[in-house]
């Protein structure tokens, strides 16, 4: 059976999982989701020239040779119109932001100017035209498309949403998302300690991985290894966009999953990933329902959303960004490796002058969720490697929780 | 009057603001807070020796010569517990995370074996002791602190909350955050537009600024330039941990903020930054509230939040990762600079084989919110800089809905 490459995996998920319907979303709500519109300016932005800065709105021929004493004939804050026209040796103190007087065609600012009385002020250089000035519909005349279909509405859109009055927008819907965890060895949340058992850490990391796309997903709670039962939790689970199934895909003889799954009517699309940790991963859809069959180690399992089910959902959400950003790393240690599969190793990053450093968590294995709660990101090694050694420049892909760093990072 | 560099400016600010109380929250609800109580295993796990993977556990002499065939005399899911001790010639079928049993002292993998009858099979490879066993404490012994105070609730913290059973945690709590626009020159969302009038845009910008912190601000609204209405507004604001003015903090004479604000018992710390765009920038305090005066330029605004009111609010969080991750960049283009602040310029981020490489989003007048729309980051100009050259490697601060990119980035 081939093991698939991962970019190859995500291909294959992509035929199955396209943008979802659109719904209408407040401004308020809007953030993280993705346009399903195209948002237009409602005005010319500003609606005449404007001021810049706050100071004196002057006739640049006037002060050629600053110092130069100019009358002040008018008094102009954002908000108000000028009533007058600023002659030969005029001026008019003017607000950032405040439309510019008929006549002036340069703006000064206050920190160059000294007042010498109520009704004249001493300008203290030259400027040329226009300078301080931003002219009308600078940001955006009436009519122009602003923004587009697939953009991310991050803080900056939103001041642009604002902007041109979009009190309400549509966006791409939110997957559905249901997880289950199965297992007999699986021990509840709210179950007494029982050291026979294993606690159902993988329900609460995927819901979490969820949770970060900003998905509230739904936890059906754990299915035990009993054919009825399973049948009666995936059906539940398939009634929801996306349904994340951990544990119980392996190829051993107690897995019921599969076959349960196949009856009721999903299409398998692959079970081999040529990926690790990640093994074993599967992958299906019905016509309403994309099926993740994911690692029931924990490890395994939150790799193989960082790498499918997130990609995925992003696509449905309409995002163009689908993948985890990257950045170069110097390895800080030689790491072993045996070829065939591309493995993500948990990493800590570091920086000095030359960039950032790469160095393992601890142990890789699987099993120990810790070296993921430690990591900043997962160091990728291309599946024909076999092995880096230490100072090599490596790939790293950034984790939740990485976006902010503890030291400012840049001269300043 | 003296202007602060960046850094000097966050330390002013970082002597006012420090960590909030704790609160008790739910482990769903707990994604991107910070612990503020260290968390101790509950538990050895695995509580035992047990198999890292789906197979056969065996005795690792008797495989020394394979292949080698073994009596198969029992069958070990994860949840049961063996009942036979494992003798020479003999091995036990075994699911990945199921107990050792006793005399077995490593694991074959299922793909690695031929099942000869229902009774024996076939090992197909020699494997050293441990082999494929994960052993008992592997990922924590009962007692050991497992994750400390300070540390950000991410999905893979959470994977070992849940470990540990931790249904519910001490976190820092989040402030309570009060947005506040000021002038007459504001359109509010719900008014009619009026070409005389600005859209207040800058209310919501800021809005979700703070909300990618995980944190709902309070609207107030826009407060007139009448120091009455100010006045009332102010008052209401100083009720939460933290205030953010935008406008009014300017030089110029229609300023009633300043002066109201000192009234009303703030101490004003630092109205001068080296920064562009981001001025003016004024921080105070009262003994509960940290005060942001905010230019009213919709892009100094911005700046001024991810600089300084961004690492405040992660600090009030209890979070160590108070700045926005930089990386390096290749610069596409020269850029002129007058030196005297730091500058920080929006830019685009494109990849080729030796990494980023860093574009002018376009005009960098701070009234063009678009150009913040259109940011993946800011290029971070130092302040004895004169300019920057096409080619130079450069310093950029990603921003939010840049911790995703279009391409998968590695090599697989």
């Amino acid at each position: 059976m081939e093991h698939l490459h991962v970019s190859a995996a995500q291909r294959v998920i992509f035929e199955s999982v396209t943008a979802l319907g659109a719904e209408t979303v407040k401004l308020e709500q809007s953030l993280g989701r993705v346009l399903a519109e195209d948002i237009r300016a409602n005005r010319d932005l500003p609606p005449y020239d404007v001021s810049a800065m706050d100071g004196f709105a002057i006739r640049s021929a006037d002060v050629v040779n600053a110092p130069a004493t100019l009358e002040i004939i008018e008094d102009i804050k954002a908000g108000d119109m000028p009533t007058k026209t600023v002659a030969a040796g005029q001026c008019a103190r003017i607000m950032t932001g405040a439309p510019m007087p008929l006549g002036a065609d340069a703006v000064i600012r206050v920190e160059d100017t000294r007042e010498v009385s109520a009704t004249s002020v001493e300008i203290g250089k030259s400027v040329k035209p226009c300078n301080d000035v931003r002219p009308r519909g600078e940001n955006m005349f009436s009519g122009d498309v602003v923004l587009t279909v697939g953009t991310e509405i991050t803080p900056g859109v939103i001041g642009v949403l604002a902007t041109v009055k979009a009190a309400q927008m549509n966006v791409f819907r939110r997957p559905r998302v249901a997880i289950l965890s199965t297992g007999n060895e699986l021990e509840g949340m709210d179950d007494p300690v029982d050291p026979n058992k294993i606690p159902n850490s993988n329900s609460y990391a995927l819901m979490a991985q969820v949770q970060a796309l900003g998905i509230e997903p739904v936890l059906l709670g754990i299915a035990r290894d009993d054919p009825v039962e399973l049948e009666q939790y995936l059906k539940r689970g398939l009634e929801y966009d996306v349904l994340l199934v951990s544990g119980g895909t392996s190829v051993g003889v107690h897995d019921y999953v599969r076959p349960t799954i196949e009856k009721l009517g999903v299409q398998m699309k692959f079970w081999r990933v040529a990926i690790r940790p990640g093994h074993p991963l599967a992958f299906g859809s019905t016509s309403k329902t994309a099926v993740f069959g994911l690692p029931g180690n924990p490890v395994s399992s939150m790799v193989c959303v960082e790498e499918f089910v997130v990609p995925a959902l992003r696509r449905m959400m309409g995002n163009p960004r689908l993948y985890r950003r990257t950045v170069m790393a110097r390895l800080a240690h030689p790491i072993k490796m045996r070829p065939g599969r591309t493995e993500f190793i948990r990493v800590q990053l570091t920086r000095d002058a030359a960039g950032y450093i790469a160095s393992s968590t601890g142990t890789q294995s699987s099993g120990v969720l810790l070296s993921m709660a430690k990591a900043d990101g997962l160091l990728v090694v291309p599946s024909d490697s076999n092995g880096l050694v230490a100072g090599e420049q490596v790939t790293v892909q950034l984790l939740d929780g990485t976006v902010f760093q503890d030291e400012i990072g840049f001269r300043e």
